[in-house]
């Protein structure tokens, strides 16, 4: 048996990423240089042979078109195709739709950070009336309501997505398939974390960038050859990288 | 039970249909006029409040597109997505690639009407090492060779489709779904024949026309509640089936 190769790829600059706002699940489109971070993905794809047999994708907009514009790029766009709300960018309760640098300068640096990148300090849950609360949304019309978030802090993230990885990604390597899995910051985030074994405490300093293609080879205990995987062009990850971790300043 | 909702809908315009060629299983890609014929589609959906739960395609771009681009525009990109070759256009043997115009001209209306619309005589088959040969594609690579056609006829066609009908489809109409086909004028013109009970003769001057979806309402029985299903769009459908019938004068 041969075990299958698993890619990981952050969406590009969505248009709320552009004007800096906390996002996640509410479903903004990508931007036009978002777009072109997605075909150029999809170029890397193809340039390195690295041609994914099935991808897998969260429920929201960013992360699906992603995904459609790379493999169409790699001439892969016939290749079958999962969807999972557990694949989703944590959700950011209150803060949904509040500007990064005014949260920064109301509730001041150590707040921020902590609600950006502690480990388990989740936002203060979004009220289902906001007019950025997913309450009512039919794609998530079949979760229960105990399912369904309001706020999340990253180890709630690694604890509704990794059933996935397990019940959903897990079968596709062992059946020796090149898997995409196109999604988000955060969620990838936690399939890196729990991939490679990353403390609590270092994982808040791991930035993934957007639109270039982390692969991982996997030994038979479904752990990495390589630590932290292989970025396909890994000047272009390391220089990304800096940039995210400077957000909101 | 209540059953579910089918929604037939062609692709939008294609590069070889604007340039007047025999395409088949050609992939090629959208026309920027065949783009907006996809997102008017996904418009139609929404302001009809037709909203599919999941979305068959073939696996060429051009259906594949269609389906995204709709989807995109009807705000239910984020649903299930299943793909089969069994969708996929009438493969029409060694005319793919060649001018539909020219074709007329050098074998005279008689034979080019056979090959166009008669039901049961395929054009003769392409050579594998034709450049326009689907041989070797990998997205075929897990079909046994006597599954992989060289050419079609619409009663080949409809005899790889139906198994998909069954098998694919009926489930998730079955489950109460609204299930979109993006697919393509021979594969939706065999799926109307079985459903609508279409004589080999009338089939035909059957045309389906791009981007306007088709709804069929089921019985129990699974046969339509109203013959020849009801387009979103009635006006538009008639004007573009006139056109599609005079293609290649």
């Amino acid at each position: 048996m041969s075990l299958g190769t698993l890619v990981l790829l952050r969406h590009g600059e969505s248009e709320w990423n552009a004007k800096n706002l906390f996002t996640g699940w509410v479903d903004v489109d990508l931007t036009a240089k978002g777009e072109a971070e997605a075909r150029h993905s999809g170029d890397l794809l193809r340039e390195h042979g690295l041609l994914p047999d099935v991808v897998h994708t969260s429920v929201l907009r960013r992360a699906i078109r992603t995904a459609e514009l790379a493999l169409n790029a790699a001439d892969r766009h016939w290749i079958a195709v999962r969807r999972s709300w557990r694949l989703n960018e944590r959700h950011y309760g209150a803060l949904q739709g509040k500007n990064k640098k005014q949260t920064l300068e109301q509730y001041g640096e150590e707040q921020f950070m902590l609600w950006r990148r502690s480990y388990d300090t989740p936002p203060p849950p979004i009220d289902d009336n906001d007019e950025w609360s997913q309450a009512g949304d039919p794609r998530y019309g079949t979760l229960p309501p105990e399912l369904m978030p309001r706020t999340e802090c990253l180890k709630d993230v690694l604890d509704r997505a990794l059933p996935y990885w397990y019940d959903g990604i897990v079968p596709d390597l062992l059946a020796g398939r090149t898997v995409l899995v196109a999604a988000h910051g955060n969620s990838l985030r936690a399939f890196v974390k729990h991939l490679d074994n990353v403390s609590d405490e270092a994982i808040a300093k791991l930035n993934i960038p957007t639109g270039i293609p982390l692969r991982y080879d996997l030994d038979a205990a479904l752990r990495p050859v390589t630590a932290g995987g292989t970025y396909l062009d890994p000047t272009a990850a390391e220089e990304a990288a800096a940039a995210v971790a400077n957000q909101g300043r």
